[in-house]
């Protein structure tokens, strides 16, 4: 089984920590590669971002699909171009935001997403609400920008353990979702350090991606996610008509 | 990885249909059993046979968890006794109700549940609103009751496939999830019949619960999911303050 | 006309303290009874508590609609078993949390429930939801336990009254409900001290037992509450097919 | 108990008609008095015609508060200024159509209201939104405007009929409320007739009403419901700051 | 151009600095009038003043059509009978509650309502989720009576400065609206103070009527908005059936 | 006052029309300009298209930022890049769907979206459920391709008339929006056939700009929309720290 993990920002650090994690849980017999989006901006802070970040992201992932890709992996936590790239593409397409909070779903009733910067605080609320899940959680910033994640993992961890006590006190969190790729590399010592469940959005993609491979099903091609159509397909509606 | 399987109801014949389909999905290395809850109703259609199913499921859940199970899946459409077993259990339970519509929301932006009877539409529907997929879900009937879908598999496919039929026409369904443990053999020929991606909860379940055994995840201990007390510490409470 | 009341849990003094203000509160000829779940949990805290409770109440419900009964009332806070007993049973059957809930809303365009520990929570919010009633009630746990309840009224008063205190300064709340079938003797004083409506759903529901039963009016029989079928029924589907 | 009715319409034969009904099911030592809003509307179709009727139908409430009435019932399907009266006045009061949704909430899962014409519908959807029951509620039009039915009450039940056996097939209707005063003559006997729980608001009301004075409690006087103030309290406002 | 603002309490000088916003804003070619509801209270606080308002605020926009309006506007922040009078008339009808919110929701995905007294916090939230925003706004009361603003402009202005600086902070506002007619003159000042859009509803309601006009556009007259019916219409809906 | 027009396709003959319309709404002093984007696709039919236009037609509004542009306009009926286009931008910035659909919510309590193809329809209720008008709003196709609009006008307005009269009979849709800015010139005869207000999301969008850009008020610039940060600024979080 190949999965085709594609970081939309241009951070080559990022991909290979993404890409550690990611090996690291791959069953046996999984084959995972990960693509660095050199077109895109150096983090995904905002809409802005996330907008530019995207035709490079797609065609990566097309490349992907050509290469055989089984599944593939959005890997920025607000789940940038996940309608275009399911639309785009036959196999399945997970974004880390999603599948972390879908995991937590099956954990808790009700947790609390710690991210970076409070400028993805209403991009993740409205994912959430998308997905059915805002009635369930909560968003919190750690101000910690995505750059600084890497350059100080310990005043990162600090400062995301000082979140999730705010988050059991004041949302009621029973477990708690790690709000960015690169934080990856701290979910299990922040759930033993405080003793409920905290899911990183990375790991949770690959064993998704790996269990929807193995059901053998693919993305829907009809509705919201039809392919899309080429410019001399759409010439000819006009052409037919003269 | 230990994955245990209950059926709540007393069906013997459908419980070994449900293992059969999660031996055939299990990956390398997982061990799966299936208890049926001879104390439970023959089938459960509706409410009542939903509460007096519950207390035998969690009997034989708790005996499995003694038994060293990783992970739990309740092999009933209607995701029967989910939060008391959540709240009972120390590692993931999953209700394949839950699984096989999550699964869907992956791969479509809209889908229909073909369940058996109409006496289920409204708990399938509550259910799917509490996950959060309601707006996005429709839930059908296909008329033919739990034990009749082992009888007569021909006449099973067939009324399932109009149903499906109606769904791609009036649901504008992307996807579609099989609404019953007992429809479990027939996702694979649907889908290529329909041409759009056909869900089997067990197979979803089985699935999401080797994924969340290998995050290392258990479920939340706090809020909703807090342990049960028992009636010793129970009558602590009132002793104290005599 | 006969109503009559169960206690899921096995707490023959709270049933005797809910028959005492039912009773008190019974128009002229409507005559009461109540039975205590013997077979149930010794007080009902979380969703295992409830779950274990439902089939000992039904049994007994089930009994009273043998022996006459015009109406049911289910005399826990949780409106455990709602749905099955409906779905059981042809006369109305009224939850206390449910009816508690609605007095309220007749009174007040926001209003707080105050319950005894925070496992309940979430249990009761999600009945507020399903009740429509969500966007207009907070829940708030006094952490005095069912048991506690009866052991020192004196603490409950006063812990129940702070929450009160609190639901007007920052819930907004125009009324309160008491959240336990425990508290219902503390209703007048409370309403009198802070000077707001204070709902017991013990009174509320015998009331609107009496209110339905003079309408003439029974449950549904279709849909969700469609009677259930018994094995025998449940055989012929099968057997039919062969 | 002294229970005052309100007719927003100036139709006298209109309120003889809910009278007749109300006094029907008073309970002993009920005292009913009902009044016309003779400077009201000929009939309430529309947000304009309930517009014109508030002023003269709170007057008459007022009075009916001076004269010791216990509780305040709204006798239009609409609840024309519900909100309006319970700021005014002291003791509950309730309108038809909450009281005849709210009962209707206590015996199905799934209920459709059936009104006269289909300028009441959206209303009438707005207000079920309000109670939080829109998401188990439809509301249809039998396009008898209210006069029509006095007058000819053979043509009203045919028609009321004929929606019945549309929201059973169409709705999954389990039982159904008459969405007018003026059909309340008809319940028992549409209810026998379709084999469902048949809701006439005037009775709904006035059998919560009696309940809600039975409970000792009255309208919140705190946020939405805080009494109105005077031209020379708001005077004061002013005056006090120059 | 001509549009026909009214406002529906009956303080004179409240009219008359609505005008003076209103000309100030005015497209060359637009004329502006604006009526004082002398049969409504002094100012609207709550549900009653604004039941009481609406009678004399329908005539005078009746008469306002006769004399060849092509725009309305309803000068009181509860938009009061916005409803009845879109029913009632032809041309666009604006409410300033409306027009201020929906200017904010073309500028911030989350703003804040500043208004006079906490009586009408529930009214302008019920508001809100009418429009379809009230996920997305928060509303706060200054606690500054509607005729304090107008004698005491200054405590207004620092009372309004204090609830925006908790609006930033407390409920993430991007923007906010000032909750009442007789802010209108704040806005500018308050939007340099605090660096933030703030929007007047008054302005926004003439700009926004200026711009429905030329786009040659009515209200809409079916459904919640088909025009009233008379008196003699309703009689013969009863007399041809006899 | 400058606005700037944006059409995110490369159809320089759609942008001529639209560019068309504005201008024969513009007021007196309103200078508008229209940029095409010729890096964006042919037309937007879905995600993909709408995803790879948004770079490109950033990249435009910038420019006419810097031209001095007063207010933006994105043509698209997708809304496409509105909330990104928000982030970058200073001055308002209005999408034509969400103009058309805030102007029928002005003057109809419930209407419908006439599109061009079945795959924008989840697109547009989506949208619609963000600005919150999903609950009174239907989306209809009339299965026009948007290039075929211009080859077939008279096709088109009878295939969207079609579709109108079922919205009337079928959505009780009180007024109707144009889902293409393709469909721009037929709004007014599309009106006068049909009899309710038919609204153009072009003209909306015009003189809704107009009216923002008259109050002074600009996009916020914190929150959802708070200004993109550099690649420099990005840089300095990381060296910050080591």
């Amino acid at each position: 089984m190949r999965i085709a993990i594609v970081n939309p920002n241009a951070s080559a650090s990022m991909t290979a920590m993404v890409l550690n994690t990611a090996r690291g849980l791959a069953a046996p017999g999984t084959h995972i590669e990960a693509a660095t989006n050199e077109d895109g901006p150096l983090s995904i802070e905002g809409t802005v971002d996330g907008a530019l970040a995207v035709p490079g992201m797609l065609a990566r992932m097309k490349r992907a699909q050509e290469a055989g890709a089984h599944a593939h992996i959005i890997a920025c936590f607000d789940d940038t171009g996940l309608d275009a790239a399911r639309s785009l593409l036959e196999k399945p397409v997970i974004g880390i935001g999603e599948a972390g909070a879908k995991a937590a779903s099956f954990l808790a009733s009700r947790f609390t997403v710690v991210t970076t910067l409070s400028c993805s605080v209403p991009i993740l609320e409205e994912n959430l609400r998308r997905y059915g899940l805002a009635d369930r959680a909560t968003v919190r910033a750690s101000e910690m920008a995505v750059l600084a994640l890497e350059a100080d993992p310990g005043q990162a961890e600090a400062r995301i353990s000082d979140e999730i006590e705010k988050a059991i006190a004041q949302d009621r969190a029973e477990a708690v979702v790690l709000g960015c790729a690169g934080m990856t590399a701290l979910a299990a010592g922040l759930s033993r350090r405080h003793g409920l469940p905290v899911v990183d959005g990375v790991a949770a993609a690959v064993k998704f991606a790996e269990a929807l491979c193995a059901l053998g099903v693919g993305t829907a091609r009809r509705g919201l996610y039809a392919p899309p159509r080429d410019a001399a397909a759409k010439r000819k509606d006009g052409e037919e008509r003269r």
